[in-house]
């Protein structure tokens, strides 16, 4: 048996913004057949879009992000079905993540890159935010690097972004003050109605610094970077003395062409006794068992609320990943392949 | 008995450099019998100079720096000798060090001010640099925020500074690769006769990306920054994951007049675990006195060498604090103001 598959392909390094036209969707034939031992066919079910990945698209050398290859086909963490399997632990049916799984409605794959998903009520695109790479991001960069302690104030940029709508989330359930910015109305109501104690609309600020210092009159302790730029910067001028700021990512960054302003204010690291940590998430690889099992029990007893803003079909998954950087979004973005 | 006392007044904030013309000399009368209950009567032996100092002369808010006063005479860190006496516990001949002691020959002071200096075999000086607040700098700098880890690689820079021929050294004793970076051949042959394992000279250097990634070809474990500015990004580009940047100062940038470029390299930070962390030694505080017997060890044994660039009176103050924004020192700076 075969099956036609349809694959999205990088056709060129984008320049700036990404764009359509970078990317190119072909079909190509998978056979059943050639399914070796030790090796699953998978089909996709859903594919998890990311700001990170712009970095795999940048022709520069950089082995922490796998950079993609021109005219080879895209991957990202996926979801998917084993359709049928050479491989010992798995079987048709299970349900398995990767966090590398080409954007291909069929594929051939070795059975020890997947990750087999147990079974409960929760929906399974949560094992592509919360309960995935993107939940162990806000669940270790919050409170293994910011280590926010009960009763201090803790600011999230992009807070309505699948990051930071789970950062704010999880500061809350800690006890401390979770306060978020996040751009336009809309967003900034739905990052209200997650818990956060309040929401900073950045696209009605003229001075961020201002802005900043009126939103977070008692300082800030812990402040989760998902933005880079004059936000970080204004962030530096107003952080309390032993402040913790996890950088996570810096979607304001991931399409210039020419080299970042960065920070201005590090010597208020110094005044202030305080750090900027960066990490990739990979690094708490041994502990994410730990973390889906309580982020788990936090979903079924409703302490963290949910938001997949979930799109259909291989044709959304370009515009969907290009939409991350416009902003338009809120929660995590999810691309749906095929019925579960 | 009254002493005439000369005193270093401010009489401009600088703008940019300072400039002699920024301070003016005056004398004053000090008199014996104004000495009240718990005060002493001191006259001061050193001062030191240090390049924060530049930060307590901007007129802005800065809690954390003690902004000084237009035509208010200045204060450092200084050494003295009590006069007279009425404090409790201390008694003239005593030699004391102060964080805050004018630069005026003789003085008025409350005794819980000072510091009553041990007696030892080491030269008085001494307890302005390796056992003082430079030295702790050096060691709770290196050793609680650095920690360095055996067979890692050390880079600090201005090395031939007051602190950085501290950290190299002390890098060296904990069993790393100690490297600096230092302005001229002078400099460079000064850090190596330390035994520094290496010293880059920055001045014949044209790009400081390249001349970092060649300089330091396992890559940067813990980065000591006393600069700033680019060769804080050079730096940045050649971490180690998991690498630790504690931050000192940024000598660079203290006499900008417009706000500094900032290290754009932070997205580094994110991709290799690592961090940057400012730091104030005042933070280290209750552990000063454990530091100041270790190192004290050290001297004595001959585990470091010492390097005081010695100045000699009350008008050589202002120039030798001006040296310091133009690498016109090696070691550490103190001004002799009288005979012990």
């Amino acid at each position: 048996m075969s099956h036609q598959s349809k694959r999205i392909i990088l056709k060129s390094f984008p320049q700036g913004h990404p764009k359509e036209s970078d990317f190119e969707i072909n079909t190509i034939e998978i056979k059943e057949d050639e399914v070796k031992d030790g090796q699953v066919l998978v089909k996709l079910l859903y594919v998890s879009v990311d700001p990170y990945l712009r970095y795999r698209m940048k022709q520069v050398d950089n082995k922490a992000f796998q950079g993609y290859k021109l005219n080879e086909p895209l991957t990202s963490i996926c979801l998917a079905r084993v359709i049928s399997s050479k491989h010992g632990s798995l079987k048709e049916g299970d349900n398995v993540t990767s966090w590398n799984l080409t954007w291909q409605e069929f594929s051939i794959v070795k059975g020890e890159e997947l990750n087999k998903l147990p079974s409960n009520d929760l929906p399974l695109s949560y094992y592509l935010h919360s309960l995935g790479m993107t939940g162990f991001t806000a669940y270790f960069g919050l409170l293994s690097v910011g280590e926010p302690k009960e009763g201090e104030t803790v600011l999230v940029s992009a807070a309505a972004g699948a990051v930071g709508m789970l950062v704010g989330q999880i500061a809350k359930l800690k006890g401390c003050k979770a306060l978020g910015i996040a751009g336009g109305k809309e967003k900034v109501e739905f990052v209200k109605s997650l818990g956060f104690d309040d929401c900073l609309d950045y696209k009605t600020v003229d001075n961020m610094d201002e802005a900043i210092k009126k939103f977070c009159p008692n300082g800030i302790d812990v402040y989760f970077d998902n933005v880079g730029s004059e936000t970080l910067d204004a962030v530096l001028l107003n952080i309390n003395d032993g402040a913790r700021l996890p950088l996570c990512g810096s979607i304001s960054n991931y399409n210039d062409t020419k080299e970042a302003q960065g920070p201005r204010r590090t010597f208020n690291l110094i005044s202030k006794n305080a750090k900027m940590e960066g990490f990739l998430v990979s690094k708490y690889g041994k502990d994410f068992g730990k973390a889906q099992q309580e982020i788990t029990e936090w979903l079924k007893q409703g302490k963290i609320k949910e938001q997949i803003d979930e799109r259909n079909g291989m044709e959304k998954i370009v515009p969907s990943f290009i939409d991350l950087f416009h902003g338009r979004n809120t929660g995590k973005v999810v691309v749906k392949i095929a019925d579960e």
